[in-house]
């Protein structure tokens, strides 16, 4: 996507200085910070720390990940071994987003059998650069497939702006391209159609009112910040015509763990009858399990993301403390919107219903026979 | 209530210096400033910039601004063409809490008659005072009969603290003593029944991390604050035994005006068969309407509550902005919770359910026949 007439990609390999690259998006919107991932740890922190984040990307980073295992160890020791604890870390990263498993395990699995320590990194980049461009083009289908149903609002309001609302950043800043829960909107508003987005700041990191609002901006799509409270009233007043939201992970009977808070907005959703789609490539799918409220787990993140919000102030970056000194905060990061709250699912294959069969026709190949 | 071992109110009238006096609430928890209240601008700019904030402090202010009117104008000219256009803009400063129009009225009223200016003024003063303790006595009144509530938790869960959810401040903070939602917590602490609190941090302004947390640190309450995005996922999770939440309008069918997000709050409530109860003095009652969506005004406040977020940066009080410079944001203040989605009303005549006729049975004088 473009930031100031520039190409620009959460993630990339540099082919000059060979060199992951990520977007730091905690300094986001105020300063476009890269960074470069040379060692395992690197990566690791960039996870956990939320250099980067968003389902999509996380698996991205994860794939990527596993070549910076393999190129750190410089022919020395990468064995299978090392390689399985190294990638055990990765995984530990952070707990909920399916995709970080799935890359990493998709990029380990292509190398685990060539011994040849020069041309197994070179597979492991070949299969991380391979899984990049595949989910950008996921998204881009998401963005097809979800277009029909922007399209459809659009004309029976005869034109006037299809408003949708979001909750945290499914944008391309989260994925590679396009964004999951954005892609649909992008594809909308460069067909020309008429959309407006409300913006969920998205608490306690902001990601709403700092990165979507960002995206979304730099490509000219008329958007609006609210509270994360002000859904409901939004919705009970008609002013909400269709939900998207991403996800960190959605079982195989349709439960969506995504940002806290999603679940509220699919609630209201469902009380004023107002579509609420699930954008998603199908490496969130944890085809594992059913029960999301049971299954998913839910990472418990510092407190101090509650207490201290960051922002700018006379130009510079600063973190302001809210509450009183010594108060105890509690931060869930995720919660689960069991499927029966989901219309649907919009994914690079095309639209279905929050259903196991539904599901399942879209993927047939991970039918329980 | 006792701040520092000092017994203090949000509001009181200074027999010394007989100025009006009030905690400028902007600057809790970081700073605890007094301010006096000597001109009606000083009153109006009061409300509307919110030194004082929540239905039943406004409608303390607005009474003891009738006060300051009359004495403002230190017999000139007190007429009441003057008295009433000066009540029209008290009124005028904020559209939502019932309890402004109330509290102005009644002073109003009481005076109205009187032609003797300095009897006016002390009949001004008197009444104000009177509607301050009868509001304290209601807020006293709401924790008994809430008390009962919580008791009954208590017993079914063998004394295990009782889980209580609520969102904004109605502590004392926002009215004159005990508050309205925190009355009957404050109520069953004060008879060692163990509670503990999860303070919806309620964004834009956070008067739940801000202030209701600093409140009930003060009295010892254990409490922990969370983003309002994640009541929903701890409602799911058993973690929340019962909401309490205050109120700005209630119509006389029970639709419930009350801070921005509280209708999610109890859409999760429902979801998860979680009593969801409205505590209020009868003042918040707006015995002349019926449909709370309909014809409660929603105040629209100023976008930069949103942008920026105000906090403690090394021993400085500083304002970060968090979204993109020329971000548009909207800000609606308050929502409106449907009468089908509230267990019961906590009032200070008892408990009742959120039905026209179940009011009625209380407050039978309100009945329209």
């Amino acid at each position: 996507m473009k930031v100031d007439g520039k190409e620009m990609r959460p993630i990339w390999f540099d082919t000059v200085s060979e060199t992951v690259k990520i977007i730091d998006q905690r300094f986001l919107p105020h300063q476009l910070i890269i960074e470069d991932l040379k060692t395992v740890d690197d990566v690791i922190r960039a996870i956990k720390e939320m250099y980067v984040r968003g389902a999509p990307l996380i698996g991205a980073t994860g794939a990527l990940g596993v070549y910076v295992i393999l190129v750190q160890k410089n022919n020395g020791g990468a064995d299978n071994e090392y390689l399985d604890a190294q990638c055990r870390r990765l995984k530990d990263a952070r707990p909920t987003a399916m995709n970080l498993f799935w890359g990493v395990d998709r990029v380990r699995n292509a190398t685990l059998k060539e011994t040849e320590y020069d041309v197994r990194v070179k597979m492991a980049l070949a299969e991380a650069l391979k899984v990049i461009e595949e989910e950008a083009e996921n998204c881009r289908q998401i963005g097809r497939h979800g277009l029909a149903l922007i399209k459809d609002i659009s004309q029976r309001k005869n034109g006037k702006p299809v408003n949708i609302l979001t909750h945290c950043n499914a944008g391309w800043l989260a994925c590679i391209e396009y964004g999951t829960a954005t892609a649909p909107i992008y594809t909308a508003f460069d067909h020309g159609i008429a959309v407006h987005v409300w913006v969920d700041e998205t608490r306690p990191l902001n990601q709403g009112a700092r990165l979507t609002a960002w995206e979304l901006g730099k490509h000219g799509v008329p958007h609006t910040v609210i509270t994360d409270n002000a859904g409901g009233h939004l919705m009970q007043h008609g002013m909400v015509d269709l939900v998207i939201v991403g996800t960190d992970r959605t079982t195989r009977a349709g439960d969506v763990a995504n940002k806290i808070g999603t679940y509220l907005k699919a609630l209201a959703a469902k009380d004023n009858n107002i579509p609420f789609y699930v954008a998603l490539p199908s490496s969130t799918f944890d085809w594992r399990i059913t029960d999301g409220l049971k299954d998913i787990p839910i990472e418990e993140r510092n407190p101090d993301e509650i207490h201290f919000v960051q922002g700018l102030c006379r130009g510079k970056i600063q973190n302001v403390r809210v509450s009183p000194k010594d108060t105890p905060a509690a931060n869930p990061a995720f919660d689960v919107t069991p499927a029966s709250l989901v219309t649907g699912f919009i994914t690079e294959r095309g639209v279905c219903n929050a259903t196991e069969s539904d599901i399942m026709d879209l993927f047939p190949e991970k039918r329980i026979e």
